[in-house]
This record gives structure tokens, sequence and C-alpha cells, in this order.
């Protein structure tokens, strides 16, 4: 199956992006065809400083294949790179009822809170429709929140087909497990708008002080305590293998044992844990030519993909 | 001077067409760069069969060749052979506030007749926006009523440069003249919307008995009549020349003079006026391929400089 996924490049990823999305996207490139694309123009609703933009574009080609995405596996691409996607966009606009973009949340939301929407905002899900028809993705996984996106995907796709017969392959959404808890510094779960995330790269020393600082409860250390409701155990969790979590519970259980020792343990297992991830994010930042050209490829082959789409549609709707 | 012209490819020219605006931006190609380009993208908001738009474009190109248009002296091409004008549509987009597509005359007007429109009709203005600026043109000439889009289009130049710096070539619109008056078959201004309109082109018999159906008034054939205020007489003034108007006018004055002399002089004067277009565009239609060619090698140019173009800007906005 070919599997679409868009990355905003907007900041640094916490501990909750990798388990809630990047890890569980990453792993469909084992046995389908990965599309993957940092979707600039996308950013660019928000992002209004160039040199903010560009580098969070690379910092998004570095997380990615520092994390597993491999190249040889799967395409990485930057959005802006396939100027055939916005000729789509505007085929599709030409056949999009103002009521569906009104609906959807991003500009809803917006406009409840009386701010001021602008276009690019308004119309950005003909844009996500037109980067997910143009590759003819099946498979676009994504989380609770965004399967509308799909949907109006989907409505666009069939009115175009309507209008001008059957031109694009119709994707659908996986959503993505939501299964594992991942609980910020705060308790709550690890959210940029909570303002309580761990990210995954960066200085060491400084996410071990972040770590070391996570809120706790003020029972006495003696204590016995259930390990399944405490957000450190959680933490501790998605990082450790099954025999070290079981030590570990049986620690929360017995009592005399306090949340320093818990701490040390998840900074330590996530170091470790992110250790080969960091070390090859560090030897691509040494070689930017090679993100450069992993890209330049990666558009390469979603170019050859997206001119022929687009090309049909510009047929099928009478352009040629 | 760079002139950019944008031509809706919507339907047959008819003599207002010509005289209001056709023959105006035409002869701009003298003293001019002209850019003249065929507008399929925006016609695909209403224009929703493949073949009729196929037939429209390749037919806006005979008409406006057949018309003057110089391939040696000015580039033609149609708008959607340029993909840079979609990208650009996208980066201007993301600066466009709500506010000024929604104050936009033509969106404005469906909307008030209850009519439901779609994002294409509401986001035309920022693709007509780029349709100006990824040519870096300076004069655009246009009606009256299309004075706003190149306001909207400065607007939007000038919101990009506040947030990424000078980056476009603000255009300025030089308006039409409206001088010469072309009423139509029932006397009223010639315009589609009146249903009262002649061809340029077409089957001369049948334009002919057009001609001979104009309405006149009942005035009695023997009463000398003035020249000034009729229709008929404001035709002839089109194509004849000031010796030949200056005889008809005194045929009017003298009375004893038919409206069928004028309707059959009309036909006439038009027919000779148009010959040469007439025989142009019978020959081009004989020989699609070197129309093909033309539009080809304008589409070359056009793009050339808009490929300069859209790179400055994606470079401005971070996007490179």
């Amino acid at each position: 199956m070919r599997v679409l996924s868009g990355i905003q490049p907007t900041g640094r990823p916490h501990w909750g992006n990798y388990f809630g999305a990047i890890r569980q996207y990453i792993d469909l490139q084992e046995d389908n065809e990965g599309f993957y694309f940092i979707a600039d123009l996308h950013a660019l609703t928000t992002v209004r400083e160039p040199e903010v933009l560009r580098e969070n574009v690379m910092n998004a080609a570095l997380d990615l294949l520092a994390l597993g995405l491999d190249p040889s596996k799967a395409n990485l691409f930057v959005q802006s790179d396939i100027p055939e996607v916005t000729e789509l966009t505007w085929l599709l606009m030409t056949g999009t009822p103002m009521g569906l973009l009104e609906r959807c949340h991003a500009f809803k939301e917006k406009k409840a809170k009386g701010l001021t929407a602008d276009a690019g905002l308004f119309t950005y899900p003909v844009l996500m429709a037109a980067d997910i028809l143009a590759y003819d993705s099946q498979i676009v996984p994504v989380g609770v929140d965004q399967v509308q996106h799909i949907e109006v995907c989907r409505d666009l796709a069939g009115s175009f087909h309507h209008a001008f017969g059957e031109t694009f392959v119709l994707p659908k959404a996986k959503t993505l497990d939501v299964g594992a808890k991942v609980p910020g510094t705060d308790g709550q779960k690890m959210s940029k708008s909570y303002n309580n995330t761990l990210p995954l790269f960066g200085e060491v020393k400084k996410i071990r002080k972040q770590i070391m600082r996570i809120v706790t409860d003020s029972r006495p250390m003696e204590d016995p305590k259930d390990p399944t409701d405490d957000h450190l155990f959680q933490l501790y969790q998605l990082f450790a293998g099954p025999a070290e979590v079981e030590t570990m519970a049986a620690k929360y259980r017995a009592g005399g044992f306090g949340y320093g020792e818990i701490k040390k343990a998840v900074a330590e297992v996530s170091e470790e844990y992110f250790a080969p991830a960091r070390a090859k994010r560090e030897e691509l930042e040494s070689d930017l030519d090679t993100v450069r050209d992993i890209l330049a490829e990666g558009a390469k082959r979603a170019r050859e993909v997206a001119a022929s789409v687009v090309d049909r549609a510009r047929r099928n709707c009478g352009l040629r």
C-alpha cells in the first residue's frame, strides 16, 4: 500500500510526538511504500520568519532520518519541491464548496475565538487534499483530530470525479494508536500547548534536569504505591523492557522507594533508548549535503508520481 | 514597459469586446513587452465541460492571433502552462486576509443573490494577483470594473513585502478607453448579458441577418434624422472612414433614407473591416500546429520570467 504522511516543521519533537505518531508512521515504511513529506507550504501559514522556516525544515528531516526513516525504503521530501501539489490545489479549489471549508476545525476554532483568519488557514484543507491525492495515496495515518481532513479529501476527490470522471485514488485514514500514555512533566498528557514536554533531542543535561523536576505527589517515601497510575512509571514503561518494568513495579509496591530513584531511572532508560537516534542525528548534522541529497532523491520520485497524477487531472478537466 | 493581460476563454468575442478591450490591449504590443495569457485556470471555475474548455482555449488563441496579436512582438500563452502561478498563489494565500476576499465584487454579488459560491470564486483574486506578479508586470489594462483586482494584487504584494521584504514589481492599472459606443442589436450597450451581441467571427450570412434585424424606431422614412443618437449610425462609425461617415450623416439629415440602407452599409463595412482577420483566422484554423507552437513558445518565455520571480518569492519567505 502507498502510505502518505505529512510532517509539520513547526518545532522540535517531544516524547509524545514520538510515541503517539512518529514511531508509528515510520514503522509503516516496512510493509508499505512510504511517502513522507515535510509540510513547509502549510507551515508558511504560521511561520513567517524565513530563517526559522528553513531551520525547521532541515530539523524535521534530521529528526525523521535519525529516528529511523530509511530512505532506501521510503521517500522523504519537502512539500514545496513538488509544485504539482499547488496546481492540483487550484483544480480542486474550483469544486470546493465554501461550506465545506467553513466547517473545518482549525478555521472554525480560530473564528470562534474572534481571531482574524487568513485565506491560507481557510483553504489549507484543499492543499492537504492535494497533498494526499497527488501521490495516489491509499493510506494516511492520522490522529483522531485529523480524520476530518481525510473526509474532506475524499469529498473533494468525489466532486472532481462527479464533474470529470474517475481520476484519483480515494485514500483511507489509518487512525494512529493512542494506546501508550505519554504524560508530560506536570502529569497531564504531554503536549506543546501545556508546555510540559520533554524533547527527543537536545542537551542531555538539560533534559535530565527537566526529568528531575517532574512533579510528584507528597506521599511519604515509606508508603507502598500502585505503579499503574503513576506518571513517572508510565514514562518508564515507554523505554524499559518487560523485566525491568516488573522490577520497578515491585519496588513501587514494596514502598520505601523515592521518586528521585524512578526519575533517575527514566532519565537513564530514555537516554539509552534515544542514544542511537541521537548519534545518528549528530552524524547527519555534520553531513548536511547527504540530507539534502536524500531530500532531492525523495522529491524526484515524488514528482514523478505527482506529475503523472496531475497530468491525469488536467486532461480530465480539459486543461490539456 | 511590461504589459500583462489575461483573456477569459469563455465564449466567442463580439464587437463590444473588440472595440472596448481586445483592440486596445493588442495595440499595446507595439511599444511594450506584452504578456497575454488565456486564463484557463480561471475559466475552470465556471466551465466544467472539458471539451468546451479545450475548444474555448484554442478559439481564444485563434481570435487573438487573427485580430493582430503578433507573436514576434508579444508572448501569447495559456495560463495553466505556467505552474509557477499556482505556486505563487499559495504563497500569497498565506498572507491574504479573509476580509479582503469577502469584499471582492464577484463573490459579494454571488452571495448577495443567495447563490452558493465555491472556494474557486472566493479565492480567484489571489490567483489573479499571482498571474500579475509572476511576470513582474508593470501595466495591466483593465475595464473600470476590474480596477479592484489590481488593488487587491497590490495589497497582497504589499503584505508579502511587509513580511518578507521587497520581492515583487507593483503593477499599475491602465483603464481601457470606453470612448466608442458599441450598441447591441436592441440599441442597448452590446453585452453578452443582454443577449444582443454581434460576433467578430462566424458565418457571414448569419451575421448579416442579425444586422438586418437590428431594432429601429418607427419614424417615417421621409423624415430627416439626427445621426448622432442613432445606434445604427454609431455602429457604422466604428468601421467607416471619416469621409464615409460624413456622407452617411448627410443622408440621415436629408431624410428619405431608410434604415434598411444603413443596415446594409453596416454589414458591408463591418465585413470589410474584419475580412483580413477572418482570412487570417481561417488560415490559422487549417494549421493548428502553428498555433500550438506559438503558445508553446510564449509559455517558454513566460515560464522563464515566472520561474525567476517565484524563485525570488520562495527564497524570501524561507522555502529555499
